[in-house]
């Protein structure tokens, strides 16, 4: 997505060879016109999955989720880091560990907002070595529902979360796919 | 907001007198086009304030102020409640209570990203006793911008926050006014 790459190229910063700080547009400071053309983009490439749901992580995910889900159609599930004591009934949860923040946290949705048998659609910020993607699709899984399509906004495609997704023959977009970076450049694929 | 107040009465439940779910719609599963509608509906409120920049909570704010940016058409910054290792530089931070996690945390921002001089538009899902609503000014005024407007989606009127931002004289726009609630009924203000 040219408008991405653009975006990434002026304002992001390959602080080392493993984190890309873009939080002037995508996830502290958000663009929100570029967030609208983000959904539209994974609205039309997913369209013909007949998705019937998009799935997404706190919080940087929920923007561009938001507004893949209004281009859709369809109703958005955040899945929580955090739970709070007003979130009771029927859990599922799942582990994933957090490159960027050094830790593990618990993913936490309430199973009647992923019903059994429907497609979703996973739309997430960042692809690097996949744990939150895996995460999402452990959790759609013990749902009895399927991930029919997965979104990335940016894919660290020299991390092994694109090939690990691969081989699970699910579709996946990333609109911008960055072979390398560092402190000197970001190169992306083409 | 008669749609808004509608889902509310649907879809929402008075636990108690204090606590309302709307995790169907709003914070947990997210009805996107009803956030659309949010959007535009504080937009074409606070158009004439001049607003240069909408400001939300993580996470469960981030869906309404991000469509109410969109139809601004002015950045959207999130105050964020934890801190990455990626997040450095200058930061200005204030303490907030949670009346629905019965915990304190800290609300962060990149001074970059809240420029001194900007009208800032704060949206939030909750207004109750107002503590993350004085967060926000706080951390504005510190930032040297001033809070032109403040968009609320429900406000729990009978709490003591509506009463402490009018005294401000900040223009504040509620979607949704409980008057009263619990598990017989939600009363609304009209």
């Amino acid at each position: 997505m040219k408008e991405l790459i653009e975006a990434i190229l002026t304002h992001g910063k390959a602080i080392n060879e493993d984190v890309l700080l873009v939080d002037s547009f995508l996830n502290h400071q958000v663009d929100p016109l570029l967030m609208h053309h983000i959904g539209e983009t994974f609205a039309a490439f997913f369209r013909k999955k007949e998705i019937d749901r998009v799935l997404t992580i706190e919080s940087s995910g929920i923007a561009p989720a938001a507004f893949t889900a209004y281009s859709l159609g369809v109703p958005l599930v955040i899945m929580k880091k955090q739970t709070s004591r007003i979130m009771t009934g029927d859990l599922i949860q799942t582990t994933v560990r957090s490159f960027t923040k050094g830790t593990e946290y618990q993913l936490t949705v309430k199973r009647e907002f992923l019903p059994a048998g429907e497609r979703v659609l996973f739309i997430d910020d960042f692809l690097a070595s996949g744990e939150a993607a895996f995460g999402a699709i452990e959790l759609v899984k013990e749902a009895g529902a399927t991930v029919n399509g997965i979104g990335i906004v940016i894919e660290k495609s020299f991390q092994s979360g694109r090939k690990r997704l691969d081989a699970l023959n699910i579709p996946v977009l990333s609109l911008a796919r960055i072979r390398a970076m560092g402190p000197e450049g970001i190169e992306f694929l083409e």
